[in-house]
């Protein structure tokens, strides 16, 4: 994970967009990328999509990742970490017990 | 990156939630969070935000990486590949004489 | 607002379109308009974007607009009325004494 | 639509919410409802969540709604007027010969 966020420093520092990346506008282009994503579903079942738009699809999820990581660049956090702090959060809200098998929220549970 | 998604997918599978997982749905959970993310931000500054929202923000974002693994998992997609390969076609469509301290859409360059 | 939804609908029905327009596709179609809505005012302050994008965030205002007027279509959802009814229940969420010239969310009025 | 817009204004103006609301993070808010309202379609079919979620789906339309409303209001757009515009330009994009039955983007026609 190091060496691939080191890969997209460079590539935001070599372009001088450091200036503009402040979190709130990152934040923004995160959703941004994230419903480019999401366009390669529109109007499609999920199998349609995934056999006529996979290199699109993979490109987009790429995306989303590299402003995931300018985000965590920006803020000091370390995604890994953050990931499983959350991952233990997560588990208190949906027990195994209480949510397997369900589809329903943690509210709904 | 392997041992973190590895930890996700158990959390899934600990719950038997992989049926629930086709990509489609995946992509419309990811800009959710993506939009959880978001709303931290909503009638704030940037750094009215990072002051008072910072946990909620590292959680979101967790959440959203959560989702792009299991959407890699899905899809068998090498996330640290797929990032690779669009910095290269990033830096294609944004060279670095066209686009130094520029914001500008790459349509637009 | 029944002329315009006639419009819309007459937009779709000449070209065969009513047969995509299931509602979980019409809400995915409204959340990428939204998206890019609010890609006009990405990396820019409020009035810059004003400035610098005003016909595009017009035409993305209506973009959303005419996905809601099929969504309601869709549903046999009353716009008009669904606001007003959502009117009242926000004043509830929201009592004037508690939130006058606050923007705290209601959980945390 | 110019009194439900008027009752949209007053509850904002009630509740001395106008000082907040710039373009830019009504535009945020906007996406946010969207994403809200997907999020009623999460984890089911179309059909499931028209069964299971309507009320909810009225309330998130409502609130897309006021959004655009109160959006429509600060950068003076009549709405009505700007999908009226937009059906043409739409209508230019997607001439009827072309796209009759096509679930394609314009750019893919």
């Amino acid at each position: 994970m190091e060496n691939l966020q080191k890969a997209v420093l460079r590539f935001r520092d070599e372009r001088d967009w450091g200036k503009f990346h402040n979190a709130k506008d990152l934040a923004i282009s995160l959703n941004l990328e994230a419903g480019e994503l999401l366009e390669n579903f529109q109007w499609k079942s999920n199998e349609e999509a995934i056999e006529t738009k996979f290199q699109q699809i993979k490109e987009e999820i790429a995306d989303v990742m590299i402003y995931l990581l300018l985000l965590c660049d920006r803020l000091d956090i370390n995604l890994e970490e953050a990931v499983h702090s959350k991952l233990v959060k997560n588990a208190e809200k949906y027990p195994v017990v209480k949510s397997f098998g369900r589809n329903a929220k943690y509210t709904e549970l």
